[in-house]
C-alpha cells in the first residue's frame, strides 16, 4: 500500500471512492508525509472529515499536522461534536486555544463545555447532535423538524422528549411517530420511560447499561434532567473493547497505554513498577524455601520436585480465578452463593489434586526411586490444589466486595499464596517425613 | 427478590410494569417455581415475549418450562426470529419437532433454515425481520412500507435496497428518504456499497466489521446475493462479550462454558486435561533442576534463589505477550515491525533485568553474604528478562502466523520457555562459579 503515487486529483479521488473512509484512515499510518499531503490538498472538506472522523488517535495526529487552522475549521462543520473534541483533546494547548478562539460563539460554548468531562466518562464520549421533541409538539411538526435536523444527527431511530422546562421526560420510537396521526401530539406516543445517565459516570458503567438494555443510544443529563448529548452505541462498542483491553493488560501487570509502538523508555517507565511488586512477593516464596533448606540439603531432589506442586497451584488458581473475574464482572454472583462454590472448589482441588498428584507421584517414583517422596508430592498436590480454589475464589471476591476491579490485583495474590502454600506444604511435608526419604 | 408473593394478577401487574423486562429477567433464575408459573398466568403475551427475548438461555429454559405448545407458539408471534432459533435450539429435540410442525408454513421455512446455520456463524446469529426495498420503488411507496413494516424489524435507519433478481445493490439511509421528494425514486438516494457478510462467517469476524465501519446492523446474504437476514448491533455487542470472555478464559485454560453454576463433574472434565497439559511442562523445568542436582547439594541455598528468576522471567514475558496477543487481535502489526520490536523487548529485557536483578541481588547478599551468589543471581535475571521478551513476542506472533488465536496457547509455551531457560542459566551460570560459591 505503500509509496503510493497519484498522477492528480481525479487519480486520487477515483482511488478515495472505491475505498470506505475507514480503509484509508488504517492505511494513513504507513503513508509519508507526502502522501498525506497530497490526500489533503485533493479532498474536499466532507471526504477529509470522514476520513478524521474513523481514524485513532495517531492517524489523526498525523493528517492534523498537514492542515492549517482554517481548513481544520471547515473540517468541524462536517464532523460529529464527541470526534471534534477527541481531536482537540490531542491537540497542544495553544493550537487547541487558538481554534477555540476563532470558533462561532455557540460552538465554542459547547466544545469547551464537552472539553470539561474526563475522556472516560459519560460526558467524555457524548456527542451534542441529537434530537430532542417538545411533548406539545405535533407529530407533522415533529415530523419536519427530523427532516430539518435528522441528517446532523447520529440516531434518529429513538427520539427524547422534554418538557416545557427541557427536563427529559421519556422517548418516542420512530417507527410509531412513522405510523402516528399527523395531528396528534408527542405526548400520545411516548415511552415514559426514558434510561439515562449523568456526564460523571464511568464509560464502563455506561457500556454496561448499553449492552444491558440493547439501546442504540443513550441520552446524557445534568442535575435537573436537561439533556447535555447523547452516546451512540458504535462508541459504546469502542468502550468494550478498550475495557476489556485493559482488563486483559492489567492482568498481566501492563497499561493499557501500551503498544507495540511505545518507546522503550515509556516502557520501561510502565512494566517496572510491576516487576518490582511481583520481585517482592517472589522473595516471600524464596524465604519459605530458606526455611527448610536444611531438609533440602539431606534430600536435593526435593528442589526439583517443589517446583512441579508450586506451579501446578498457580495454574489450578488461575482457571478459578479467571471464571470468577468473568462472572464478578457481569454481576453473576450472589453472596449467598459464595459459600457452595467454595466448596465445589475444594472439592474439585482433592479430585484434580489427586488425579494429577497420581501421575506426578508415578514419574517422581521411577525417576527417584523412593516412595515416601511419590507420597509427599502426591499430598502436597492435592494439598496446594484445594489452596489454590479456596485463595481463586476468595482473592477475587474479596477486591470486587472492596469496589475494586478484580482483574488488577488477582493474579499477583494468587500466585503468591500459590507458591507460598506450595513451597510450605511440600517441605513441610518432607521435613515431616524427612527419616523415610533420607 | 425472592419469596416475594404477589396476591392477584393486578399486583403482579403494577410490579412488572415498573421494572424493564430486562430486570424482571436477569431476577427470574432465584424465583421459586410457583412465582414462575403466576407470571406466565398474569402477563399477557406480549409482556411474557418481551420476558423471554431479554433472557439468558438458563432462565428462558425456567420459563419455557411452566408454558405449554399452545401459549409458546403464540409468544413467537411477539419475538424477534433470532430469539425464536435461540430459544428453540436449546429445547428437547421431541419438544422442538412438535413445535416446528404447529407452526405456519412459512414461519416454519425461516426457522427451519435459521436452525441449520451454526450456533456462532453469521447465519446462526440473524434475524429475518428487516426491511428490504426495491430499486425502482417511489419514495412515497417506501415509506408506506415502513409505515406497514417498520414496527415488526429491528432496525429502520439504514434500509436495505435489492434489484429485480432480489440482489442487494445498495442502503439508503432513512434521513435521506424523509427528506426526499415523495415522487422520486428510491435509486436516486441510494448509497451503492453496502458492506454484507455470507451466513458461514464466524460471529467474530461479522463483529470486528461491525465495529470497524460503525454499524447499526449488517446484511446476510446468500451466493446469489439475495438477503438471508440482518444481525444488529446489539446481538453485535454480545458476541463482542462472548468472544472477549472466551479470549479471557482460554489464556488460563478453562472452557468459556464454565461458569460458577458448572456441576463439579463438569468442571473436572473441563479444567483437568489443561492440568496435565501444565503438568508436562512442569516436569520439564523440574527436569533441568534436577540437572543440577549435584550443584544444588553443594550450595543449598540456590534452590531458594533460583525460583525468583524462573518467576520473574513468566511475569516479565506476559507483560510482552499480553501486548502483543491485544495488537495482533486488532491486527495492529505489520511484519516488517517484528524485528522492530524485537530489538527493542531486548534492551527492555537488559534494562528492567539489571534493575530487578540489582535489587535481588542486594537483598541475596544480605541474605547469604556471598558476593558471588548476587553476581549469578543479578546475570540470570538479565538473561531470563531477555528470554521472556524473546518469547513473550515470538509465541504470539508465530501462534498467529499459523492463524490459531494467539489467546489460548501462548501463556503455557511462554512459562515453559521462562521456567526452562530461567532454571538453565541461573544453574548454570551457578554451576561454571561453583567454586567460588562454595
Amino acid at each position: 500500500m505503500n509509496d503510493r503515487n497519484w498522477k492528480d486529483q481525479k487519480e486520487f479521488q477515483a482511488y478515495f471512492d472505491q475505498l470506505h473512509p475507514v480503509d484509508i484512515a488504517s492505511e494513513l499510518e504507513d503513508w509519508p508525509d507526502e502522501q498525506i499531503d497530497a490526500m489533503c490538498s485533493y479532498l474536499n472538506d466532507e471526504d477529509l472529515a470522514s476520513v478524521l472522523d474513523q481514524s485513532d488517535d495517531d492517524e489523526r495526529m498525523e493528517v492534523v499536522k498537514h492542515v492549517h487552522d482554517d481548513r481544520l475549521l471547515s473540517l468541524f462543520q462536517w464532523m460529529p461534536k464527541d470526534e471534534i473534541v477527541d481531536l482537540m483533546g490531542n491537540l497542544p494547548m495553544d493550537r487547541k486555544k487558538r481554534l477555540l478562539n476563532r470558533m462561532k460563539h455557540d460552538e465554542q460554548t459547547i466544545i469547551r463545555q464537552l472539553l470539561q468531562y474526563p475522556e472516560e466518562s459519560a460526558g467524555g464520549i457524548m456527542t451534542t447532535d441529537y434530537i430532542a421533541l417538545r411533548l406539545d409538539l405535533k407529530i407533522s411538526d415533529a415530523l419536519q423538524t427530523i427532516r430539518d435536523i435528522g441528517p446532523k444527527t447520529e440516531v434518529i431511530e429513538t427520539l427524547y422528549v422534554i418538557n416545557a422546562k427541557r427536563e427529559l421526560i421519556g422517548t418516542v420510537d420512530l417507527r410509531k411517530l412513522l405510523a402516528a396521526n399527523k395531528e396528534a401530539y408527542i405526548s400520545s406516543i411516548m415511552e415514559a420511560d426514558a434510561i439515562y445517565v449523568y456526564p460523571e459516570m464511568d464509560q464502563e458503567e455506561v457500556a454496561k447499561l448499553v449492552a444491558k438494555y440493547d439501546l442504540k443510544a443513550i441520552p446524557v443529563v445534568n442535575a435537573n434532567k436537561a439533556i447535555l448529548g447523547i452516546i451512540t452505541v458504535d462508541d459504546i462498542i469502542d468502550v468494550i473493547i478498550d475495557e476489556y483491553d485493559e482488563d486483559l493488560l492489567q492482568m498481566a501487570g501492563v497499561s493499557k497505554e501500551e503498544s507495540i509502538d511505545t518507546t522503550l523508555l515509556e516502557s520501561i517507565q510502565m512494566r517496572l513498577p510491576w516487576l518490582l511488586i511481583n520481585l517482592a512477593t517472589a522473595f516471600l516464596a524464596s524465604f519459605i524455601v530458606k526455611i527448610f533448606q536444611t531438609t533440602i540439603e539431606q534430600v536435593v531432589a526435593l528442589s526439583a520436585v517443589m517446583t512441579i506442586v508450586s506451579g501446578m497451584g498457580g495454574n489450578a488458581g488461575t482457571q478459578t480465578m479467571s471464571i470468577l473475574v468473568r462472572d464478578l464482572s457481569h454481576g453473576d454472583i450472589k453472596a449467598k452463593r459464595v459459600w457452595q462454590v467454595l466448596f465445589k472448589e475444594i472439592a474439585l482441588g482433592i479430585i484434580d489434586g489427586s488425579s494429577t498428584g497420581l501421575v506426578t507421584a508415578i514419574i517422581v517414583y521411577v525417576m527417584y526411586h523412593n516412595v515416601f517422596l511419590s507420597l509427599i508430592v502426591f499430598l502436597a498436590m492435592i494439598g496446594n490444589l484445594v489452596v489454590a480454589g479456596i485463595f481463586g475464589l476468595l482473592i477475587p471476591v474479596t477486591i470486587s466486595k472492596l469496589h475494586a476491579d478484580p482483574a488488577i490485583a488477582s493474579s499477583i495474590f494468587l500466585t503468591t499464596a500459590t507458591d507460598v502454600l506450595g513451597f510450605f506444604i511440600f517441605l513441610g511435608l518432607a521435613t515431616l517425613f524427612l527419616s523415610h526419604l533420607m
